[in-house]
Parts: structure tokens; sequence; C-alpha cells
């Protein structure tokens, strides 16, 4: 939630100049993203959304995640389009930073995510996946087992350590997750962060999917898995079965999982579970207090994770075992 | 810079429902905006601006701010004009805060002001004080003189006290513009706060004043000596005599000053810098490290200050004396 990175309005014009995308008659930065700084900038033709990308993102990776939307885009799955400029570019610099315009979509995130919205999305995670078999790009998920494994090393090597407890039992669940992953099973591009903020909805239609940042190759069931976490717990943090079944319906209407991916379910949610228990966890202990950035709660991803870890059926899931 | 409160998508829908404005097809939280939350609506008919009033604004000013909008805005003021809801009513509530709609601007503000933003900012404060002339509405400037002797003591008084030289030195000062503050000059409805975060320009057109959340009854030189310090000073603090000869310039376009204004500016403008020094400066002792604001520097008003001390003439200005 915050505007990193300040631009002066005649390095906006001078920027919107490069493309063929209308005059600037508006510009505002939005209080939304995480990672990165994202305005709205209104031409008399549209409304756009220009990024810069901070430093947590690799320059490196720009490429595959523009690349990726643009594939997306072109088979139909609702997504932002990254906007050339006149050189045919569409990744370009402003004020120091590497920077793209995508197009604005329409739709509000659901704030309170219900069962109204699972099967929309799970349909439309099964056609992401399937629109994506065919994209050459190929990132490696940073954020698996050994990015896990990291991770927990860099917490515990941290100033302000883990009580003993909470340590052992992630260094216990790291190391069962770890050695039963799956390798096995369908992959392919995932987004790997399909949270309820990046998902529009007009009504009860889905009208988009943003925020690729985090796109990469792995196991298809794994995005699943992540959104099951994502959106299938109430804010008690009780599992919600109905919203679980349409997740999985909505999904299984476009893309059918297979019984080795139903069966790996339970593993591959501790491992969402984990993947965004480790992130929030390093966050706290390294975001400064007067950051910009709201800190989010590491303790619902430990419920998360234990809730998992006691499941011995995926009719748990509302799924046939 | 920062949203305070979120909205969920259900009360966003039912609250614009209440209006006239069609439907809402994206809501983004806008990261300007120091006092209030604000989100830009976008409904199929057009931009529009929600703003949330947070505890810094009192609830009784809201008609007189509102109000006020809708009757510069009717006497062709670039402005935002609050949208009323099919009851007749602008002001109304959202997420347990009172809120109004406001109609969208076009336009950028200057990040970095040059001289050919003054003229058009002269012209319309002038064109607003005139159009302000028979406003029935009344508020007293609560951050006038004896304001400024509260927020003083509230400074003294704080658990980190100011270094001796300088409480002697703002305190030096208050006595001295309070022992001569004018009340016989022009008075009349003034803005109080037009930085260039709330003036938009379109290319060199200048295409609206927003922000009217400190406006109030006061002298309507005053309200120059506040431009004259938000607008004419270098990011180096050195004054620029350009600027101001343009800023003033296009102020008598349209309202000439008295004798008694011009004499009076190297006052007010003293006022005018003390009264942001403070603000500053309490903002900068009250503030929690960890807040989502980021703190202003107190020090840049304290450098305009002792500028204005040393004025001898409004020649230093660039105004015949």
């Amino acid at each position: 939630m915050a505007v990193y990175t300040e631009i002066a309005d005649e390095q906006i014009a001078a920027f919107i100049a490069e493309y063929d995308i209308g005059r600037v008659v508006a510009c505002k930065g939005i209080a939304e993203g995480v990672e990165n700084t994202n305005y709205l900038i209104v031409t008399d033709l549209a409304p756009f959304i220009l990024t810069l990308y901070e430093k947590r993102v690799r320059a490196d990776d720009l490429p595959f995640f523009l690349g990726l939307m643009e594939h997306l885009a072109a088979r139909g799955v609702p997504c932002p389009v990254p906007v050339r400029g006149r050189d045919g570019a569409a990744l370009r610099r402003v004020a120091e930073r590497p920077a793209a315009i995508v197009t604005f979509l329409n739709g509000l995130w659901p704030r309170r995510p219900t069962a109204v919205h699972c099967a929309p999305l799970g349909e439309a995670l099964a056609r992401m996946h399937i629109a994506g078999a065919d994209f050459r790009g190929r990132r490696a998920n940073d954020l698996s087992v050994a990015g896990w494994q990291r991770l927990l090393a860099a917490i515990a090597a941290s100033r302000e350590p883990l009580a003993n407890d909470l340590r052992d039992e992630l260094s216990a669940e790291l190391a069962a997750i770890a050695g039963d992953w799956p390798s096995h099973l369908p992959s392919g591009i995932i987004h790997a962060d399909l949270f309820p903020d990046n998902v529009f909805f007009e009504g009860e239609r889905l009208s988009g999917l943003i925020d690729f940042y985090f796109a990469c190759c792995d196991l298809l069931a794994y995005d699943l898995a992540v959104c099951l976490n994502a959106w299938c717990f109430e804010p008690d943090l009780s599992f919600n079965v109905t919203k679980a079944r349409r997740l999985f319906a909505g999904y299984q209407g476009v893309r059918e999982l297979s019984a080795d991916e139903v069966a790996a379910l339970p593993l591959l949610a501790r491992g969402a579970a984990l993947r965004f228990l480790l992130t929030r966890l390093y966050d706290w202990m390294n975001t400064p207090a007067n950051a910009l950035v709201t800190r989010k709660d590491p303790g619902e991803y430990l419920a998360k994770l234990r809730f998992h870890r006691h499941v011995t059926s995926v009719a748990s899931y509302g799924l046939d075992d």
C-alpha cells in the first residue's frame, strides 16, 4: 500500500509520448500493490496502469512476466495487456526504474470473498493453466522447497529469534514436506499468488486476474493449493468446505485433476501455507516499523498450516477420496 | 499518502446505489491525501472521487466544505462538485465514516512547479476569492494567530522538547506577528492550503483546485501569502522572485490588492510560514514512527520564516513598494 517512487508531471508526459495511447489527462498514485509503485494514468483515450518496478522484483524476470501477460491475454485470459511503445518495446524505463504500462481492467476485488466467487476463480485458474501450456518463457519458482529452506535459515539467523517451539515446528514441517514433495505431477505456468486482491469481479462475473509478478513454472495443483488457502478460510480461520468444493468444481469443469494430483493436495496445501508463513515471518522481522507497508500477520498462515497437517482425507476439502 | 479505511466491495456497491451515477466498474484506493481516505470510483458513466472523512476533520465542518465547493463550482471555479444522492444529500456515511462523492477533475499537479504555473495560480486564487464573496457559510480559521499560540504551547509541553534557541525564536516570532497582525484588510473565503498538490494543470492551463478541507474565513491576502511560500521557493529554499512576480500579476489581473494589503505581505508571509512550521513540528513530534503518513520536514518552513523576517520592502517579492 504505497507509492515508492514519485514521478514528475513532465516525466510522465515525456514517458507517455513514447506510446501511441493519447494525451495524459490525469495521473493518480494507487494505494495498492506491495512490491511495486502503481499509477493510474488516464489519457484522452482510456485509463491505463503504469507500474514502476521496485527493487524486490528482479529486472531479469520482467520480460518473462510481461511476455506471459501478453501470451495469456491473446488466449482469452482476462489479464492486463502490456502496451508496447512506438518502438515496439513494452519494458521501458522512467524515474530510474524499469517500467511498463498495461491496460486497465474493470472490476473490484472481493474484500470479503464468498462461496459465489470460488467457482469462477477455479475456472479462471484452470483456463490460465491451459493457456500457459504453450508459453515458451521459463522461470523457476524461487519460493518452492529450496527457497523455503533458505528463508527458514534466514529467519533462524535473525536477531529477533523465533520461539524455540515454533522454530522446531517449522523445521519438522519443512523436513516432512520436503521429503514427500511430489515431482511427477503435471507442471506448467502458475500464478503462484492468486489472492483475492489479485482477482477482479464485476458482480459475480470474474473480470480479471492481475499481478503476475510471482508467476513461474511449477506444479499446477500447487496453484490450486495457494487458492485453497487464500480463499477458503473464514476470517476466524475456520475452513469453509463449500468454498473449497466450488473452487475444485470450477477448476475441474475446465481441467480434470488426476488422481495423483488430488491425493497430493493436503501436502501441497501444507507447502503453500508454509510458503506464505515463511515470507510473512521474514517480512515481519525485516520490515522497519516505520515502513509504508502494512505487515501481514504470520499467525494466520501458521493456523492454516496446522489445519492441513491434520487432514487425513481429501474429503475434508469436499472432494471424493 | 494512505488508505486509512478499507471498504468492502458490497459496501461500495450499496453506497453507490444511493446515487444516480451509474454502476461501479472499478474502485482504487488513492495514495494521495494525508487527512482522509480517497477512492477513485469508476462507474459506467464517469470517474468520481469518494472521500471518507477521518478523525482529523470535524464532522460539523463538512457541510461548510461541501457547500463551498458546490457554490464555487456553480460560479465557474474549477473545483470538484459534490454529488447529491437520490435523496438530495451530498454528505452521507459509509464504513462508519462521514463520506461524500465529488466529480473527478482532469489534470496533474506539478511535482516541480515552475514560473509558468504561477500566473494561472494567482488568477485562479483571485477568481476563487471573488466567487466566495456571496457564500453564506462561515468557518473561523482555527489555524490563525490564536491557533498558533495553542500549537506552540502544545509543542513546548511535548515530551521531546524543542532546542532552547528554537523555542525562543518561535516565541519571539509569534509575539511579534501577533502584535502586528492586521485586522482591517479585506477578508472572505480563503482556501488556506493551496499547495502544488492541490492544483491541477493540463499542460500550462490550470484545470482544477482541490482539497478545500482547510477553507475558512480569513484575510484574502493571507491566502496569497500561503501560495507565496508554497510555490515561490526553489528546492534549495532560495526565493524565486520571477515566480512571485507572476503569482501577484496573475492575482492582480483579476483582483487588485490594496496598498494596505501589499504593505502587509511580509508579515502575512511570516505568519503563513509560522503556521506550516508549527503544524509540521507538531506532527513531527506526534506522528508515530510507524505511521502510514510521511512526516514533512519542519526545517523547510523555518527557513521560509527567516527569509520573510528579513524582508524590508515588498520589492523583494517583485512588487512596487
